[in-house]
């Protein structure tokens, strides 16, 4: 059902038409704008106070600069809904974050407009840096880039590296911090803390102007020489000139802060900055949830709410009459702090996803033992590391894809170290609608080839309580990856009381004949599904939940392989290198010749959807793992003689 | 041979012996802890210059700090080889870098006084960070912990993440700033600026003080009124303590800067410090190779320069009578320089490792061209791919080991979006003497999962050459890897005429009977010798230079495996997730059951040692291969049947 948009945002269908309205129509723009993102994620769902509050901007920056020639990165995208509306997708903005329809972020390969795929944070000013740099050695010294960036991603170290690289070259590039004290949950840090101070004392702002004008009228005589004055004079122009700003330290012309919801001030400033060259950085405040009451008061809660009533803020939330599986990360979120409670050792880390990860139960209970450290995966993780040497048992808690950004630091901090800190990767596998930068595809491939690494995958509520159970005894003397999906689990009861698992060992679900299913993590929930089906028509394969990708089970793997000729393996990450692979492995170094069929992620790029659309694309759900059965029963061996 | 240290060094076996020394005598303790530097490094080798620069802070920090109670993280740690022969090293210190000898760096299990395994840069805060937090939450309230960093590693994004936590704790924790302007090469970027204009203002140092003094001294009359004169007050005064220094603006209280090699200076000034709580900077100035004249006029010649005559200062080089192999970074650095001048959209990147790239060589000849961003891998990939959307052709050099920092930035900024970056993979597999840390050991396997990669491994100069041609083609539109060794190549004559290679296709390089060796980059060298061994017993196996891991030449595989019915890979990189492991999955999809034996680097850490030590011990050297061929064609397969 379409959506109808406002009269004049109607009328908008690219930032030629919002350029020929008048400057004081732009308010009304705004606002239909804004009603327009209110009344379509009410509807559709999607990321909700991000884009509300940046309305004004993306009007402003689309009115003054001269897109697409000119290149806005914005900076993880969530937020881009009002500029993807303003660039020609306001009628098929319905389909946003649905199968096969628009990308819930900015994305090239679906508009001119979206310079840069964006999703993980603080890449923006890299990439629009390189931009310019391109564009200069073109000798396009009328092409403008423009980084958007939050305050929340400015905490990343990458966001710093750029700054510091742009700073020293001439680019003609405009940062745009976004400052509205937010990440998903609010923002921390020094960093933070620094921003609050500028833009909430009432006499910084002015400070300079001051500091100029008194020492204009500043008097000369006996007691304070012109000497003393012209030392006085030098001193403080270094210090304001050069360093009493942060980024100016890093070479950037500072301006703001301004008000971020101030259309004319907006565009006037922007208008301004278009015009000067070489490395700016303009700080505007903004409200996340601006104009939605209810978002501005809680801006974690209306981050992205799923649907809701636009008039009453009544969140939609289906209702069961039975009780109903937990999320995994609730799971997490609450049998940390029963662990901690019994040992003493248990720390908390979270990278800036205290709601995602529901380690915020644990930072209120505990607040010295569980903390969020910042957008900040590659600290976090060295963090631990650091913790770990004095004995601490550190569950550092990061979504399988961010996951990619401390890589090096748990190679080279953690691993080589064989210090046992235990990742709890939430949103292992697909995670649905946030598509190809959010999936956790890749991390049982790019964990098992480092050594001392365990790595395990529950297959539902009550093995990853175990798993959290084993990884934190002293016992346990090796990092300890515990990977689980995004999203519900599949038991109603599952706070069970807490058991060991032996490292390394998976458990035989089933018995049965011919083939067998080596599962690892939650699709072993599919294949059950799919053998209850395969049986009723006489098929009986075996089913073995590995648990972990590493170490294999060699004595199961030993047993599956001689009792079975034909062996499907399934994941909910990549094939290639992931768990089938290491069976692969095991078999060539065996000598094993079982015909072997592998599921889980292809090796493409998997776009957006709901999970059960991308579990059957990927064709490892249950209709695709008996699908394969059925094939691979049927199937004479294609094997080549020699 | 055991080489002398000074008579006063000679009693120092521990930081205990060094409190004994009078503080008057310090200096002479530094001399000879310079000379012994001298005169070991001289005849076996190893960093050289940055322990130099550190000698008076190493000598002051155990004669201050209770180590190992109080926890001294070096960053990086090429320069602690001070720290190693103070505490108790000293008389193995000769063994340092070689196989089964003293590592290079700071290493766990090496001594209790190294606190924290270090090798990549820019650990140093987070790890010392985490120490604190653990010690303060044991109520170890009088243990202090320590980061020495310099100022590259500071331009590296996690030292600020680190910072920006760091700065809203109360940790207990000194962050030394060693700022000598240098990484290997010399520093780059905004923040180093900043640090030189705090260095070199002779105000500005005094500024503080100054202000103060003035403001106590201010006149008040008719034209400049106490309200006046308040309201500058008030505002110096917040600049001053909140944001007059980047560091204070990230809520670290800033101390210096001071000369690094005044030990005096330093042991009073640490001493002071470590009674002051909280989390704080001290900033030292040194100079890189302070005390051998050579070593401070050339930093980077001198960072590691063999072996070398203490006297004159000679560097040795072996002399050969016919010309020899290049290094394999000479031949990237020379041909990216060819290629750019035929390509006009050629650009080349590297993050601080101009002279260990060879980079430096299209520095200096297209400095608007190539150029180094610091010690910025994330920022440097990002960046590449900001240029990529804009039609240039980036070179990105990278040594493997430390593409690690980057793994989200390739993942997320260039292989979703298919950017054709050309990421050069320099020191990948083992490197020899660094070690554990910088082993290029995982990068196969870590981009092997990832879709869209290219990913190639020369076996010779040639090779490397037309591979680079190949991925400046505009025919090639995806991200395009080629990793190559450290060290020297093969081919003395190596300039070679460019030509394309076939994307995913090896070449077959022998024919032979029965079994067949599949390589991928230089191991290629070895097995072409095994194989000349072999034949002279009549052994003759097929030989393939598989080029690619990915994507993978299938025809090429389909012939051996039809061909030969054992199988051996050789990769110089892990064989969990590698090459080998490629071939197994092949194998699986295609039903291939050949005898497969997968030589490379074993799921272990491999320390440190020579080229020629490491590959012999982990098996895959000319005779590891021999070996392994003689092995398989005896042996009777121990295929299970089923």
């Amino acid at each position: 059902m379409q959506i109808p948009a406002g009269p004049l945002l109607q009328t908008i269908n690219s930032p030629e038409d919002l350029k020929k309205v008048p400057k004081e129509q732009l308010h009304q723009v705004c606002d239909e704008l804004r009603q327009f993102i209110v009344d379509v994620v009410s509807v559709h769902g999607g990321h909700f106070a991000a884009s509300l509050g940046v309305v004004e901007l993306s009007v402003a920056l689309h009115y003054i600069y001269n897109t697409p020639y000119d290149q806005l990165v914005w900076d993880v995208g969530h937020q881009a809904y009002g500029h993807k509306i303003l660039t020609g997708r306001r009628d098929n903005f319905i389909s946003n974050r649905k199968y096969k329809g628009l990308s819930g972020f900015p994305k090239r390969s679906e508009s001119e407009y979206d310079t840069f795929g964006v999703g993980h944070s603080s890449t923006s000013i890299s990439a629009a840096l390189g931009m310019a740099m391109a564009a200069k050695y073109k000798g396009e010294t009328d092409r403008k880039s423009v980084a958007i960036i939050g305050d929340g991603s400015m905490t990343a170290g990458m966001a710093f590296e750029a700054l510091n690289h742009a700073g020293v070259t001439d680019a003609d590039m405009l940062v745009i911090l976004n400052d509205n004290c937010m990440s998903i949950d609010p923002n921390v840090g020094a960093l933070k803390e620094y921003l609050t101070d500028i833009t909430i004392s009432p006499t910084y702002n002015k400070l300079r102007d001051d500091v100029w004008n008194l020492l204009g009228k500043l008097p000369v005589g006996k007691r304070f020489t012109r000497d003393m004055a012209s030392k006085l004079e030098a001193g403080i122009k270094g210090m304001v000139t050069r360093s009493s700003n942060l980024f100016e330290a890093l070479n950037f012309r500072y301006f703001g802060p301004i008000d971020g919801h101030n259309i004319t001030k907006l565009v006037d400033t922007l208008k301004d900055l278009r015009s000067i060259p070489g490395p700016k950085l303009l700080h505007i405040i903004t409200v996340k949830g601006k104009g939605y009451a209810l978002a501005e008061k809680d801006q974690t809660k209306w981050h992205a709410p799923g649907l809701f009533d636009k008039i009453t803020g009544e969140i939609f939330k289906k209702k069961y009459d039975i009780p109903q599986p937990p999320k995994y990360q609730d799971v997490f979120g609450h049998s940390i702090i029963e662990l901690a409670e019994q040992n003493k050792k248990i720390f908390g880390i979270t990278p800036a996803m205290p709601s995602g990860s529901s380690l915020k139960f644990m930072m209120e209970k505990m607040p010295d033992r569980a903390f969020d450290v910042g957008i900040c995966e590659q600290h976090a993780v060295t963090l631990s590391a650091g913790m770990a040497t004095q004995g601490m048992k550190v569950f550092c808690n990061i979504y399988s894809s961010f996951m990619q950004r401390a890589y090096d630091q748990v190679v080279h901090d953690v691993a080589i170290q064989k210090l046992p800190v235990v990742f709890c990767l939430d949103r292992g596998g697909l995670v649905g609608e946030d598509g190809p930068t959010h999936h956790g595809a890749y991390d049982i491939a790019y964990f098992r080839c480092i050594p001392n690494m365990i790595i395990s995958a529950p297959m539902n509520e009550q093995e990853l309580r175990n798993l959290m159970y084993t990884a934190q005894l002293d016992s346990t003397t090796l990092p300890f990856v515990i990977r689980y999906p995004r999203g519900e689990g599949v038991m109603p009861e599952w706070r069970k009381p807490f058991e060991e698992i032996q490292i390394g060992k998976g458990r035989k679900l089933r018995d049965g004949k011919d083939i067998a299913i080596l599962t690892i993590g939650h699709p072993g929930n599919f294949a059950a599904a799919a053998i209850r089906e395969l049986r009723k028509d006489g098929i009986t394969p075996a089913h073995f939940d590995m648990r972990f990708a590493k170490p294999l089970d060699e004595e199961l793997l030993h047993e599956a392989l001689k009792e079975y000729s034909k062996i499907i393996t399934v994941e909910d990450g990549t094939i290639v290198g992931g768990f089938g692979s290491a069976v692969t492995e095991f078999m060539a170094e065996h000598g094993y010749k079982n015909e072997l069929r592998m599921l889980g992620i292809p090796d493409r790029v998997v776009e957006h959807g709901t999970l059960k659309d991308l579990h059957r694309e990927c064709g490892y759900d249950e209709q695709g793992i008996a699908n394969a059965v059925r094939e691979m029963v049927k199937e004479t061996s294609t094997v080549y003689s020699l």
